[in-house]
């Protein structure tokens, strides 16, 4: 039933992810009996067997790993060149001695920054701020942000007084009722800034203190985009109006938008895209209402979309005020443009600033992914892996409409993707919490996300034999899904 | 002219760090031609020759270490315990495949928690969360404590739709308008949570919107504390007043304080103590108002009072709902009492909930910590370095009196400390800059804190030894001072 795709296996060229295992091994289902089931906890992994794109557990279960630790395992697990950075004894240094990065930094640092985030700087941007995670990145974002914008708005004299003595008991003018718009469905992280500006599921925010800050729509396009591209058009012009009129609203409010933060895609959100047309508006926009624009790339940057970063899709010379990213880069932090640098030391800061440990990584699964290519190997996966969703898609519906009605119609005709960054619909979440334990068990981890998406994040060795491999398997699982 | 010290320096019993240098030793003044000096770095340091209490600079300089990094260096500077775990090829796995911690731990976490993390949990507690760093342990130990108080409000039901809805844009019910208490020059952090609680210096304040919490005056008390008894307990009788005048006035405002957050010494803020009374009675507050009592140990905690905890000092059974900590113990965390844990999976997440790296070195650092009763000697140097800073105080100010005019009276009589975490008072700024530049001349690094005090925040492994090479030092440098 899957012709086009088996053909296809024996035809393209192959490249081979060489110190990995050659298919799923399931002994167990899985959680298996060693794996002791609290909380969040899926079950407990065997780092030590883990091997490219196979994550094996502790009962030894070996699964073809499609979600990567929450999109967080650039180039698979135990790769060789990560394994002979660690063997290098002039390396143990910066793992056993974590600087206060901000003040004192290894000789090294400025050789390794150059060598590592500065080699990978997004169009127009020369500056990075190293951070240790996600949430600390935008959350700093943010502080950049806001500094810049209150700058701007005195001038660049110097802080009164009153805003002196203000900010040290949390009042007006010293701390400003200034707001970051965020979109409706996105995810930014769960500190208390960064959980203001995320808006993806009731269970991140419950409870938790907020801001009153605005909260754009994001638009809801039809896929596949192409076939749809007037109506998608409409809703993107639809949304970037409200954005305006929040702004003005908001500035009337006495809380005006200093930022703008956006996923290119919206990962946690339900994989949710928008056009490179609806971005370049947007940043126009920003730029045209004084707000600095912030493009969040913590889940998609790093190669994944099958370029470096997905806003690379946009085609702008200069795409965004602010980038952060953290995940598959390994350290967290935010490129930024030079006029974003914070006008004193000390206001932007913390201990660590990061860990130099996390950029010497960085730099070796740079090195691999120019040497090996990756990104075209990504762009490549991520073609076979999308028109293996569209069949799926259609071979599935066929059958309901050719009244093969024991199967029902499980995928809702919303396959999209950029690289491998790719998703489908399932019909209810019901169903997509079975198919992804199905999944499990048969050996292939994958992840949720949005109300009744699937999403897809493998490493960026993951390649069109893997793709298949996984496609044969997912047929089969979605065939006998009753 | 520091005969006693001297005296001491041939009597006491020495125990050596045996894989460090002996002595500082100065080539150029700092930062030297090598080092670039840009925003807030002091100057590029060369880790790979940095050994126990001394650090290395890039133009070859070798400094006694008493400040370490802002107090995050627990045993030195590449201990032979931890470079020897470096080398253990079974540890390569944990440092190259960082997981998912929160869903897919390696199956020997739980017992690197035992042996790490769990064997120095503060009384009452059993139960910890790891997180990336300090600032991400508040911000989420906030959380915890929104989401307890929420529940409690609500009889432990189900959150009503209303909340579930409204959570989503940032709006009560679902987002509450709860506070977190702390104190004025408290020290939390910089995320804009914790910024809300910090008022140590509006550098970190000022232009970042922030909440209207409440915040109560922590208590100025005259040092040494042993002879200020009455006044002291006067001025913290006032504090514990405003404390709950505050709880209600922010009741009445509709704002309930959800948790009290408070550090056993301010340290940023300028190493303030207040009595083990004041902080039983602040606990005995909390319980009595339904608020949850957080301690933030980030920079106390790790042994360097000469317990492991500062708050053991107070000589409780249950002294918190929640301790945070980061720095020394190389992770960020919290723990907390069963009753703050969140009654659901993913409401206290993030993708990597910590690094089972830096937990791996944790324990050998507990296990360094015991092996060589680093406690023990904490306490014994602290006495130490407390008892020379008196004589400090006192020599120089006998100079003032006795009419050796050319020296101004440069030590306003307020040192203080517990174990290594002292402090002194300068007369001013500008003379605490040109102190700490000149000690870093003549390789002694310090760092300041509050308005005009010098912190002392030596490694565990600083021995009574070094407390004399530094004493010499810094007399040398008191008495040519201008």
């Amino acid at each position: 039933m899957f012709n086009g795709l088996l053909n296809q296996r024996t035809t393209v060229p192959q490249t081979q992810v060489d110190f990995e295992y050659d298919g799923p091994c399931m002994k167990t289902s899985v959680p298996g009996p060693r794996s002791q089931n609290v909380g969040a906890i899926n079950f407990f992994c065997n780092y030590e067997e883990s091997r490219g794109n196979y994550l094996v557990d502790v009962d030894g279960n070996r699964m073809l790993d499609v979600y990567t630790q929450i999109s967080s395992i650039p180039i698979g697990y135990n790769h060789p060149a990560l394994l002979k950075l660690m063997s290098n004894p002039n390396n143990l240094s910066t793992f056993v001695n974590r600087p206060a990065l901000g003040i004192l930094p290894p000789e090294t640092f400025p050789d390794t920054l150059t060598d590592s985030l500065l080699s990978v700087a997004p169009s127009g941007m020369t500056r990075v701020q190293t951070m240790a995670c996600g949430s600390c990145s935008n959350e700093n974002a943010y502080k950049a942000m806001f500094i810049w914008y209150k700058n701007k708005e005195r001038g660049h004299n110097t802080p009164s007084d009153e805003d002196v003595s203000t900010c040290m008991v949390n009042q007006a003018p010293g701390c400003p009722d200034l707001s970051i718009m965020s979109f409706m469905g996105a995810f930014h992280g769960r500190t208390l800034g960064c959980l203001a500006t995320t808006h993806s599921k009731a269970i991140h925010k419950l409870d938790v203190p907020s801001f009153d800050w605005p909260i754009a729509p994001f638009p809801r396009l039809r896929y596949p985009l192409e076939q749809f591209t007037r109506e998608n058009a409409q809703e993107e012009a639809r949304c970037l109006e409200e954005v305006e009129d929040l702004i003005v609203k908001w500035r009337q409010k006495g809380k005006p938008v200093a930022g703008i933060v956006i996923e290119p895609i919206q990962a946690e959100g339900g994989d949710n895209h928008a056009s490179p047309n609806f971005f370049r508006s947007l940043r126009n926009i920003a730029r045209k209402h004084g707000c600095a624009f912030h493009v969040d790339e913590v889940q998609t940057g790093g190669g994944c979309t099958g370029k470096f970063w997905a806003h690379e899709h946009w085609g702008m010379d200069d795409p965004a005020d602010i980038v952060s990213f953290s995940k598959k880069l390994l350290t967290g932090g935010y490129y930024h443009k030079d006029e974003l640098q914070a006008d004193k030391a000390y206001r932007i800061f913390n201990t660590w600033m990061g860990d130099p440990s996390k950029n010497l990584f960085l730099s070796e699964v740079l090195n691999v992914i120019r040497r090996e290519s990756l990104l075209e190997e990504v762009a490549r996966s991520g073609r076979a892996l999308l028109n293996g969703l569209y069949e799926l898609q259609v071979c599935i519906r066929k059958r309901a409409t050719s009244f093969t009605i024991i199967y029902p119609s499980i995928l809702t005709g919303r396959a999209r993707g950029q690289g491998t960054f790719c998703a489908i619909d399932v019909c209810d979440d019901a169903t997509r919490t079975s198919i992804l334990l199905k999944a499990r068990n048969k050996g292939i981890l994958l992840g949720g996300c949005g109300e009744r998406s699937i999403r897809f994040r493998p490493a960026l060795i993951f390649k069109e034999y893997h793709v298949h491999l996984f496609l044969n398997i997912f047929n089969d699982i979605l065939a006998k899904h009753k």
